[in-house]
């Protein structure tokens, strides 16, 4: 056990049952991680990723395994009261990140008589590699009415454009956009969880959670030290992701630069959220060979057709023993690739999902979508309008939610706060 | 990597592009498992879980870290086609547990031409754990028009008694009952995923799901050798569940003894599944000490109120220097003990869910609660009514689905399938 695990099961055992709660935490000493029982080799997935930085940490962090994703809206008109909140989920998010409690329960308001100010399903859990990421979205800087709530309208990037609508979009409202965007990835899913929930918790009377999306089994690798997962087609997903090693892409594709826009933003990053449908059962009912033929690559190893590795380059002009391309046209591997999107670039953190059942006999399942970058107008609209024209693939999805947000830089010490130089 | 999953994953690559697909799914050795990276020492919670047994496993077997539940109606009125199905489901299910592909894609119909027997998203993915537990709801005996469907309603246990209503309960019939359920158990959700997904895959035609719940963070501990988790409200739970050790209590409580019912049984277990949506932030606004009084234990260690260690016996007697009992009469741990329940027990496997938020700013969280047993006329009827009735957790409680499902003995050999002495 780390000392941050100590701290997050010492701050309530203070506030508990006196004696009788301190030694009753001692007991939980071999805490339950991950089915892990007392005593094994620490897991590098448990460890903590550091909060502070130039960039938000959860964007070319090793992508985690599970996700929770929350939209808010903010209820208040008062700035003060949303720059306090700011603060306030700055300073908890650090010490979550770092496998503590969201709040000093023991010292500041932990006594009996006041609600804890931690929720408490992560005690003695380990920090599980948790990263909290916030993002702004459009209608911070003027509501759907052309409102100016916070005086943040000038301040608002032109890349923070609404995005345009896609044929075969078939978007709900109360699941799309919001005013801020909190991401929790972790390896346990009750570390992600317990991070929103205590972000919800503290910002009551000013956000209310608007959409909410649990994700579990990435569907893409952020570093060349993770294979790549699947996603629920059963293909290998994400394959030419950019990669955290790949500074000079990641500075090209990625990070918002001097001059780009506002200097507010210098340093962070754009993220589009599209929650996809997939009619997973439809497609199961689909030969393996037109399966393959969709995507553009082998459903086995995730090499493009034609090649014999996963991360053999995609040789878009081979054409088969009938003269046909042998990764179609319309696959979906020709049609987002850079060469052919003016050399776009994401850099994706997708999570497959399944929300239960639709009502209609099937499982509602499918792709999560997330991805950041420098500025939507030249990467994913781009990407997407192809995609949505043209991609063998839409027959299978529904896209049912959309996101966007401006995500800040990092914060680099101890007063400074998410959304700092926004509100400067 | 065990024998097991090279087999999952030679399957797809036989069926794919040919040596291309050999080569790719090769270097796919060291998969990607719960964010570990290649070349890690095996993790136990990666192994497989034997599928053969005098029980079903999922039952008593080591509470697994992931839940995927779902509830099937049976669509077709051709009793051996639903015959052929549990067949086709019992091998499935063996493969799947043992780590390997639903179903043999190369050798069988794995041509290019025919859709793959196996939806691949779990290819290079260890065992992890997956048990997969099945049960037959009342609606299979009769259904709600008294129709004896499949002959079998002179089959139907007296223990398989529809549920009385309790008082506070909200039950959305499109999310309860199901003539079949599946109960999927494992340590990756995604491994959960794809076993049901194959299920419902294979069972296409013959049913249809109703429900579906995903589920993390198990509520209960079903071995010593596990820690107690925790539920949303933040307090452990199930500290004084049934364990697989205890082989007494689970002849007196959990498995249905010859003479019990129908001979069909013996050896299974009654299933009783509630979802039980918490207002968590109403809850997070009370104060710890009255969490603690309407739970009768310590946040911090799970001990009882008046005791020092979470496995202490509560004391139900104890009084406080005020004279009232330390364990209040109105609270859950007394309004679910044994001593008030005539010796009623149960062997609970619930899990923790986060199904997104619910349009009032609230996130739709909760317990998926599952209870086995010998007889839930004599063990979850008495102890639910007793709860309804007084315990003060209702206030933040809100039970939306109930379930009930005889759940078969176990598979003991090659020609056993699920449900085979039912239909004999």
């Amino acid at each position: 056990m780390s000392e941050n695990t100590i701290s997050r099961r010492r701050a309530i055992a203070l506030a508990g049952a006196g004696v009788a709660g301190v030694a009753g935490a001692a007991a939980v000493g071999g805490a339950l991680v991950n089915g892990a029982s007392a005593g094994e080799a620490p897991d590098p997935a448990q460890g903590s990723v550091a909060f502070n930085g130039e960039h938000q940490a959860g964007i070319v962090t090793p992508a985690q395994d599970r996700l929770h994703f929350v939209a808010f809206d903010v209820i208040t008109k008062d700035r003060d009261r949303l720059i306090g909140m700011l603060k306030d989920w700055t300073a908890a998010a650090a010490r979550m990140t770092a496998g503590r409690d969201a709040g000093e329960v023991g010292a500041v308001s932990g006594v009996p008589e006041a609600p804890p100010d931690d929720t408490g399903e992560a005690l003695g859990l380990p920090p599980s590699g948790l990263t909290v990421t916030v993002g702004f979205g459009p209608t911070l800087f003027r509501d759907t009415t052309g409102r100016d709530r916070f005086g943040l309208a000038a301040r608002r990037p032109a890349a923070l454009a609404d995005l345009p609508h896609f044929p075969g979009d078939v978007l709900d409202a109360a699941i799309s956009g919001g005013d801020l965007c909190v991401q929790a990835c972790a390896n346990d899913p009750q570390v992600a969880v317990h991070a929103i929930r205590n972000l919800a918790r503290i910002g009551m009377g000013v956000v209310s959670v608007r959409w909410s999306q649990l994700g579990f089994g990435r569907t893409s690798s952020t570093s060349h030290t993770q294979t790549t997962p699947r996603n629920l087609f059963g293909f290998k997903d994400g394959t030419a992701n950019l990669k955290l090693e790949e500074t000079d892409l990641l500075r090209d594709h990625l990070w918002v630069r001097p001059g780009d826009g506002p200097d507010w933003m210098t340093g962070g990053a754009y993220l589009v959220t599209r929650k996809i449908r997939m009619i997973v059962e439809t497609w199961d009912r689909t030969s393996l060979a037109e399966q393959e033929m969709i995507v553009g690559r082998t459903k086995g190893s995730g090499a493009p057709l034609g090649g014999s590795d996963e991360f053999d380059e995609p040789n878009l002009d081979a054409v088969g023993a009938d003269g046909q391309p042998l990764i179609a046209l319309t696959s979906h591997v020709r049609l987002a690739h850079p060469t052919v999107n003016g050399g776009a670039r994401l850099l994706r953190r997708g999570y497959n999902f399944v929300d239960g059942s639709d009502g209609l006999g099937r499982l509602n399942a499918g792709l999560f979508f997330m991805a950041y970058q420098r500025d939507p107008r030249k990467q994913y609209v781009p990407i997407q309008r192809n995609l949505a024209r043209r991609d063998d693939m839409n027959e299978y999805l529904k896209a049912v939610s959309l996101g966007l947000f401006a995500c800040p830089p990092g914060v680099t010490g101890p007063d400074d706060f998410w959304g700092r130089a926004l509100f400067a």
